[in-house]
């Protein structure tokens, strides 16, 4: 047996190995109190209230659930001044998308201004984020439209139309709340970022398609979302395209689009870009004011109620035949708008360095949401757009959002009758320039060059929505993502192992060029928990791997294999099918007269394995601390068995070593 | 800054250290290639066709599909006594429990013989294991029975029922070949060990349980499975009960579990409890005949039909109405009967050394099932029982499925009259007596010390079939064993690491009583792949350690932190949300002034972070080898730091290394 082509340190081996600890029992009850905690409070929400006075807990505990009172005493003129100014912007914005999003759920245009009044007020005492806007959004607009519009015609039945608007609201409140109170809120991680780009790109793209409807001034429009039904309905009526609509649309979209590349060029002026919907929406008015184009054609707002938010807690139908409809919008909203809200919350934090806990986010959005559904709001959240002009207008707390708030009770008190000649025209142009920024084909390049699933899951999600509905494309990237990480469970990686030179190091050969090999040895990485769904495949690719090793061997006349290493490193967890795996593997080993020999293995494994005694079956002697001494007691061995060859003759103690593995 | 507590072989880090390699890139097609390889053929079944000539290649392929022709060859004489001994001896408890089994899932008793004729010698020709013995199981035949039953009564239309319970093997065969055809069979191992034991368990006791109608000689019975419904049942008519018949069952109930516990005692004579069913059926059917007990409240067998399996091809009803059903009724039983046939087939061929191909099996089942659909049989597999009685008979190939098959044929031609006046009672003493030997507590013991959640799983499933219905308990466990996947991958478990003394490795604090931590440095291993399901989570996890570090640091008056070193050896796969995450990570810890070091990247991770060149925002001299390697160059520019200070006054070089951060 021939070992001098491969120079092992073999004096790191003079000294003894070190032992594989066992970590030390912890009671049931405390190892599930920790599982709990890890898994529902991984943020450690209550760790300010150890060791407080009962008084200072309970202002503590009402400064938790209103931030607004923990804030407010810091509250300045300075900051003020910010606020207002970032308030106002914002309410420019509200006002006009407001109402094009509220026409997109088949709402009547006045609620959009109603879900920026009461909402943002809900929001700026419970939330924690400082630069969250709080408005309504296209996408869920758009979802409300086509999942209530399934069921009940919004034009023949507008009043029922609207309970289930607010019914479906009210659910969306419900379960954002609860998600929050129950700590689940990590099933909103459960929509990738891959699936968000995808869906919210598939969504943008729906919305567009439906705003040819009010840019050709279309009077009948079909009612399915994909892209087949729309361009079918567009393309069957051309006769009826209304010219005046489409240039008036054109225009605006071009000068929409304008203010928005100039202020992507220099984000200082993002003012015009947040002005640009308001100013259009004036100009839009006075045009058709001075032309009286609404008898030519070009569709306008009409009458809008003047006053405030009525009141619609007895409104929600609970006893509805649509009952199940409206919670089911209520939940795939409700979860959609979440997720944004939730998303938009964290970036604006990382960014300015402060921590939001999503689960208390929650229950603010979920809060709103239900004090929305009680005062004709309909599902608000934190929309990208409108948060990030809060933020470039330099907005300093939740105060923004009051003032936008202020502004929209303004505008519902006085100013309402202005918004009479407001052609629907300008309102798609809005609707088309926000849905442009959503379409991130930057991001889906970004994904492909970085990891192609992710890709596959954001197309999938794209393609879905355009060519099925909303829904499928959701189902379909929540389960492309599921099962990514089922099949990266079932199917995990494994490696060979090779010693790096002038080191005690082993690393994949794969991944390290210089790697070497042992003779005789062969080590492999498992890298990932062992569970039920993969100890079947582990433990036939693990003898798939001898096979290959040993028929390498005998091709290239090498000394036969003696050790099989497994490096557990990357193994964090193991259920009891693993370890009756492991158990198994040894049994083969063992009818191959190879020894099995186990590298660090980690807390959770050698804990399982010493309860299964799995450790007496592969032997104490034979469980290692690192690869490193794995492989210096295997070279030691073969040395020893090397030297006894010579003594005795070869068969006689190979025969013995077969049978000493079949004890 | 005090380092003089801590001994660091600092003579290690003369050397310079390791560098992590990237991966060479890889083409998009190969790589591709790779994973779906490694996905769908991990057994690389195709290894022994590789560089053969096409006639051999033929042969191979021949072989391949019917494994018959590769064993054939090698058949003897010798093989052929054993077989035939256990093939005797599997016929003999095949006939009894074929019939017992057939009542359970309301169909002609007749239908156990015909299902135990054809499906063996099908199974004989296309299966690998040498020890499986082919027949019905009781479990898939009261789900037949109950799902089927819940559409169809079997005693007012027994042609219908008969007609779906043919249509629902088809499918179950057409689900079974597919998935092994398309290499899916790992789906199968979704069905975790403990959901198994758990569903198994709590069939039986249903089982058990519908037996009390042919123990108490009951004529009315409920048609639920659950414990509730049998007991009020049974209960609800007392007066109906027949006591000779309890007498009847309740000895031979007797009779039967002293045999088996005799053969449990002393393997070698296990064909005293293989041979007990058929000897109480004979026993049972001379003392009817005798005594004429059937005119006093024994309900017997009766007439059954002389001959071969009828065709009923033609009789398989693609057009019913009830297609649903006996299509949903075929992928349930389906999927159960391939768990239990692979796991036994495997186990076996565990224990005798030879391979199993799950996805080559799986085909072999669904064509028995398939031929059986078209000649009168139901749903068979391999059941436990059964082939342990073969493997304990001492078969040696397949050929004992033949002889038993013989041996059926020739009863059904011959010997079914005797059959007439087999009683009801014994058919339902011997299922009691298969089933309480599947209700393994001592596994369910074994999973609660073991691992609490398998129990879980275990008990979810026992008590979702014995108080819901089968499929409950079915869908329960499953989910419950998804749940922990997710949850798993969802709150990865971190751990910090320590310093072992005398040495250069790290380990967990937690398993490894003796490590210590390193001044100024806080070391953090992820033990999972980092995914977009806890990429939000690690990073905020991250955080808090960094503040319970800091907080402890303040609260011993330490020196403060300065380094956080990610250990990334059990991170085997990234997605973009993960890599997203490195990001964040980074840019948090430089605002708080503290530097990200990154130790042992694996090749998946790196080779992501250099395609999203985040190895330039983290620089690349901040990426080690191993965690040893990273704590010596902190702890080098620790030294250097202070005695840049003892030059500079602190405060200056403190800002400045501040400001390097931000860079």
């Amino acid at each position: 047996m021939c070992t001098g082509e491969y120079e092992y340190p073999m004096s790191k081996f003079d000294q003894q190995p070190h032992k594989v600890a066992i970590p030390p029992p912890q009671p049931f009850i405390k190892s599930l109190k920790l599982t709990v905690k890890e898994t529902l409070f991984p943020d450690d929400p209550l760790r300010q209230f150890k060791g407080q006075k009962p008084s200072r807990k309970f202002i503590l505990g009402v400064q938790y659930i209103f931030p607004f009172f923990d804030w407010a005493s810091r509250y300045n003129l300075s900051f003020l001044k910010s606020d207002i100014i970032a308030g106002i912007t914002i309410a420019s914005l509200a006002i006009p998308q407001g109402i094009s999003y509220a026409k997109l759920a088949n709402l009547p245009p006045i609620l959009g201004l109603y879900s920026s009044f009461i909402p943002p007020l809900v929001y700026a005492m419970m939330g924690s984020s400082k630069d969250l806007a709080v408005g309504t959004v296209a996408v869920a607009s758009l979802l409300i439209g086509s999942m209530l519009g399934a069921v009940v015609n919004a034009n023949e039945e507008p009043k029922l139309y609207l309970q289930l608007a607010f019914t479906a609201t009210f659910f969306a409140g419900v379960l954002q709340a609860s998600l929050g109170i129950l700590r689940l809120g990590f099933i909103v991680d459960f929509l990738s970022h891959a699936t968000i780009v995808g869906f919210m790109g598939g969504a943008a793209t729906v919305v567009c398609l439906q705003q040819l409807k009010g840019i050709l001034g279309l009077e009948h429009f079909t009612h399915g979302t994909d892209l087949v039904s729309v361009l079918r309905s567009v393309f069957s009526q051309t006769h009826k395209w209304k010219w005046e609509s489409a240039v008036l649309g054109i225009c605006f979209l071009f000068y929409l689009l304008v203010a928005r590349y100039v202020s992507t060029k220099r984000p200082k002026l993002f003012w015009i870009s947040a002005m640009a919907p308001l100013t259009s929406v004036i100009l839009g008015s006075v045009l058709v004011y001075l032309t009286h184009a609404e008898k030519h054609g070009v569709q306008v707002i009409g009458e809008l109620k003047k006053g405030l938010n009525p009141i619609t807690i007895m409104d929600l139908s609970f006893g509805s035949q649509y009952l199940s409809t409206a919670i089911k919008t209520g939940i795939v909203t409700g979860v959609i708008a979440l997720a944004e809200g939730i998303a938009v919350g964290r970036s604006f934090a990382m960014f300015k360095n402060y921590n939001i806990d999503g689960n208390k986010e929650m229950i603010a959005f979920g809060m709103m949401n239900i004090a929305g559904s009680f005062t004709s709001c309909y599902l608000t959240t934190g929309p990208f757009s409108r948060s990030a002009v809060n933020f470039n207008a330099g907005c300093k707390t939740a105060v923004s959002n009051i003032v936008m708030a202020i502004a929209v009770m303004i505008t519902l008190l006085f100013l309402t009758p202005l918004f009479h000649y407001t052609p629907l025209v300008v309102l798609s142009s809005i609707i088309i320039s926000a849905m442009l920024g959503l379409i991130n084909y930057e991001e889906a390049i970004h994904l492909w060059t970085l990891d192609k699933f992710d890709f596959v899951v954001c197309m999938s999600a794209y393609f879905g929505v355009v060519f099925g509905s909303v829904e499928i494309g959701l189902v379909i990237a929540v389960a492309l993502s599921l099962l990514r990480i089922l099949l990266f469970v079932s199917r995990p990686r494994t490696s060979t192992l090779g010693h790096i030179p002038n080191s005690t190091i082993y690393r994949s050969i794969d991944q390290y060029q210089n790697a070497k090999t042992v003779p005789g040895v062969l080590i492999l990485q498992i890298d990932a928990p062992i569970y039920f769904a993969n100890s079947s495949y582990l433990r036939e690719r693990i003898v798939r791997w001898v096979d290959e090793e040993e028929d390498r061997l005998k091709s290239s006349k090498e000394n036969s294999l003696q050790y099989v290493i497994l490096a557990l490193s990357a193994v964090g967890n193991i259920d009891t099918s693993g370890i009756t795996m492991f158990g198994e593997v040894k049994k083969v080993m063992e009818r191959r007269g190879l020894k099995l020999v186990l590298a660090n293995p980690g807390g959770e494994v050698i804990k399982k394995m010493n309860k299964a005694k799995l450790i007496e079956v592969i032997g104490q002697e034979w469980i290692y601390l690192t690869v490193g001494e794995a492989v210096g007691a295997c070279n030691f061995m073969l040395h020893t068995y090397k030297n006894a060859e010579k003594l005795t003759t070869g068969s006689e103690s190979g025969k013995e070593s077969r049978n000493d593995n079949n004890v």
